[in-house]
């Protein structure tokens, strides 16, 4: 929004708009009809019934509504905001994160307490069940730290569980990352997250689009969703069972044109249950940072990328025997004949051979002419050649 | 192939063409082609060395090797064949399995002990690593018991690991299996197999295109695959780390123009790394019998099918409180008031109503006017509405 020019009028309009924000079926697009018509928030707040009622869609109720507001409400907000050094984000900002301003229903000012420009960096949003596994928990801080040491940020909603471990990992990692709430700065909900809360106003932002002080309500928390998925590019449903609430913010993510990404988990366990079907349905699979991070058009950093350029040792089958990893390292510079390889290794060239005749069973080795070996496992220990790619 | 009326001219005919079939470079096309040129096998393998010189893809050294068969060669077969009560199937013949003679190199020969009938039923393939997690071993469990249950035929490669899991639990439900063996009947590989190599025999089907006595070689195991995938409509990878042979066999699959599916496991697991690739590439994810038995054009017997319709329980969450599950069971018949929900529950109005909130929260159940409440889950505890299904 334009601002008048003197700081007192600026925190007055503000102030005004604010409270505007607290009237009850006044959002961010009512409120952009409010300042056109009347110049400014000042002017909207004390707006005869008559103009405010002949508004396309509000009528006599919401021009009552709109003159109920009162200033005080909002400077109240505005002092508690600068008592903590938190701020008030309102859409047309510059700080107004890009993203979130793209969604159906963008909130009609962002609270914003910690390091605002983080809000402007790409972001990828990690969200899973309050109830996890242990294997959830890994699968949050694998993708966490990898996301956050490429430089993009974490987003998630600041609940128990696996939102709480994606926050955590991104900063053990010394990343970015911006928790969400469902409710007002001031109320740590849950209770146990305080320690996190702290840490994350300290080295990441919180926001939310509830004024201070405003507890959780049952309707906050999906409202909440959609502002978890709209700040991410792309949102990773980590584990989550049939029903969770992470499940809505994935339906947010793709009403918002968003792309969804889910782990994939055991079939027999209940959590994975919810990520399972989502990849049945369509959605990709993350396996590795690598995967979110693609969808953010970036890529992972040195010694975490998919591919060998980085110089990062290849992944051998898990199930090699020591002769067996051996002999694939060897082969792994180049394809070698029998006796360079039985050097190499300082095996006898019968337990070589038996041991290549083995890898060429399960397909990782390939004989040329000549006893020369070569390997057949890519970068990541898939079988080179084939039909294993299926688009 | 039409054989000669008198049993004594059939078995000859039968021993001279099981003596081409050893024939090295002789496969089914080039059988074809000699019964073609000379009438009958007992005809090809006394043919003149300029004839069969001649015909389009022989020359000088195929014509030799065909004029070395000897029919004692076959006859020898014959005669082990009939002591252990197994027989050889050759294409064309009623028995063999209509799906393996759609394939690019079918057996010449398939040798079958036990129930034949198996061959000609829908069939799963079930591959998977023979160094395996207690997961996959659940899940192999998992998805043979469900695909036998439902009358399909569950095919594998009788290997340790998750091969055996498969046919021991298709065996353990009463269902049927098939076990391809990449060595000729009599040896028993590997030799921790006996048992089940009886059981299968006894109850089900052993094939393989190899001779009685033939060694396994590192040659025969990856042809073997192409049978396990050619003899079923759909290969399921149950477990799998990269470069495992399950996932020759889903290469074999592909190739073959039959459908793959494979089964999410953690990504934290080196040995499903190979699975959870295969459906980032586009396999779709199998999560239960149901889905394999989709891709048979069969359904899951009643109890088992993923629709309510047939009397099941939904599946709540399983992070939901006795509470919480109380209610939604309640709700499952029909939207409720909350003071019929305090009777039906028999708890307080106060405790009612929290948890109801709860559950809205978690957006399981939803509030119309007047106290009414309802039920946002479908029958696999889905939320219901929204935007999850991504196709």
């Amino acid at each position: 929004m334009e601002a008048p020019a003197h700081p007192r009028d600026r925190d007055d309009e503000l102030a005004a708009y604010l409270a505007l924000t607290q009237v009850p079926g006044i959002g961010a697009a009512r409120l952009r009809m409010l300042l056109a018509a009347f110049g400014s928030a000042g002017g909207a707040i004390v707006a005869p019934a008559g103009a405010l009622a002949a508004l396309p869609g509000f009528g006599p109720a919401a021009a009552a509504a709109v003159r109920g507001a009162r200033r005080r409400t909002g400077a109240e907000i505005l002092e508690t905001l600068q008592r903590i050094g938190a701020t008030a984000i309102l859409p047309g900002d510059p700080a107004y994160p890009p993203l979130l301003a793209e969604i159906g229903e963008p909130p009609a000012v962002l609270y914003a307490w910690g390091d605002v420009t983080l809000l402007a960096r790409p972001a990828a949003a990690l969200v899973g069940s309050r109830n996890h596994t242990s294997y959830g928990a890994e699968a949050a801080r694998l993708l966490a730290s990898g996301v956050a040491r490429a430089g993009a940020v974490v987003v998630s909603g600041m609940a128990r569980g696996l939102d709480a471990v994606a926050h955590q990992a991104a900063l053990a990692v010394g990343g970015a990352t911006v928790g969400v709430l469902g409710n007002g700065f001031g109320v740590i909900y849950p209770a146990a997250n305080r320690v996190l809360y702290e840490q994350v106003v300290g080295q990441g932002c919180l926001v939310t689009e509830l004024p201070p002080g405003e507890r959780p309500r049952v309707s906050t928390f999906p409202r909440r969703n959609r502002i978890i998925s709209g700040l991410a590019g792309v949102t990773v449903v980590v584990e989550a069972a049939p029903g969770s609430g992470a499940l809505i913010t994935a339906d947010c993510a793709l009403d918002q044109g968003r792309s969804v990404l889910a782990v994939p988990g055991p079939i027999t366990s209940p959590t994975s249950v919810g990520c399972n079907k989502l990849i049945q349905q369509g959605a990709k699979p993350a396996l590795a940072p690598a995967d979110v991070l693609e969808e953010l058009g970036l890529s992972a950093p040195d010694g975490e990328a998919p591919g060998r350029s980085v110089g990062r040792p290849p992944v051998w089958p898990a199930d090699l025997s020591n002769i067996e990893r051996s002999l694939c390292e060897s082969l792994d510079a180049a394809p070698a004949h029998v006796d360079t390889l039985v050097s190499a290794t300082g095996l006898d060239s019968g337990a070589v051979l038996a041991t290549l005749t083995e890898l060429e069973l399960r397909g990782l080795v390939a004989q040329r002419p000549g006893m020369i070996f070569e390997l057949r496992v890519d970068d990541c220990g898939l079988r080179i050649g084939g039909g294993t790619n299926l688009h």
